[in-house]
């Protein structure tokens, strides 16, 4: 197993998913690999860790193409289309070996709400290049998935301001 | 609640604790936020969030007093001195004002270790500028800390490779 990538998900319904994420990426980047993120379910461009990858690390990209819909119950067929183009960016990403790390954000969540399949991104683990470490953040990720993976924590809410009337914070969230 | 910085806890046997708080840096360094993490129990300087703020982030600094003691069963006289002295210093950072987050990292350990006291750092928590963000990480958080935070997520192991013999990677995970 030396030098070989993992499959890393971090899934749960607490803080902390793409945030450690993001930590793997800050450390890995401290190493001189290549990090990239592509973000499903996201498309919001004021938020603190696109800010610091243009202004400050060269080697970390983050790629959206969804509108902001990280709050939608049910998908609607044009959400469908998005994430499937997120998906096979994210395909080709990966395939082109440019990067240490390639980092799905909240891919778990566009498989519960059916807007990619599980077969697909199983596929992509299957298939991944050996070295690559693949992150997978979200809540409610697919227990095909969980079996699939080598490492997997679940965020586990124990306390959350947000339950107190307290808005997500500039700075802080996002 | 307004402006009023939070203190957030990361703990459990699961990986991403002290990744989810440097996550949560580089968020806010996106922001022009100011952040600072010392480190309770570490004492390795070659990881890589010490290699990417020495590099490139001048608003993040890291510091460190103990020997790399992170597998400490029984807490010597010795460790106790250095985890004192790292507390003393994060008192001091915390009420210089200087910086906007301030990370206590693997805190949790040295309360749980009896390096320092729970009630020491109920007082840090208690008496904290409001607008200060003050996260604390590490596994086996004292509930009294738990129940005096605003937000803690438990990071629970449900695969985790080192049980199957994979060693600790570089660019990974530190």
């Amino acid at each position: 197993m030396k030098n070989q990538g993992l499959t890393q998900v971090y899934t749960g319904d607490g803080k902390g998913k793409t945030t450690a994420a993001l930590g793997l990426a800050l450390r890995a980047l401290g190493w001189n690999k290549k990090v990239c993120m592509i973000q499903f379910i996201k498309g919001d461009k004021k938020i603190g860790e696109i800010k610091i990858s243009k202004n400050y690390l060269p080697h970390f990209s983050i790629h959206q193409f969804s509108k902001d819909t990280r709050f939608i119950l049910k998908a609607n067929k044009s959400d469908q289309l998005l994430a499937q183009k997120t998906l096979k960016h994210a395909e080709k990403v990966i395939n082109s070996k440019k990067f240490d790390i390639v980092i799905l954000d909240e891919i778990n969540i566009a498989m519960s709400l059916k807007l990619i399949t599980i077969n697909s991104v199983l596929e992509i683990i299957k298939s991944k290049p050996k070295k690559l470490e693949l992150i997978l953040t979200g809540r409610n990720a697919p227990q095909k998935i969980i079996d699939a993976a080598n490492l997997v924590t679940e965020m586990k809410m124990i306390k959350h301001p947000y339950y107190k009337n307290i808005p997500a914070r500039k700075g802080i969230d996002f």
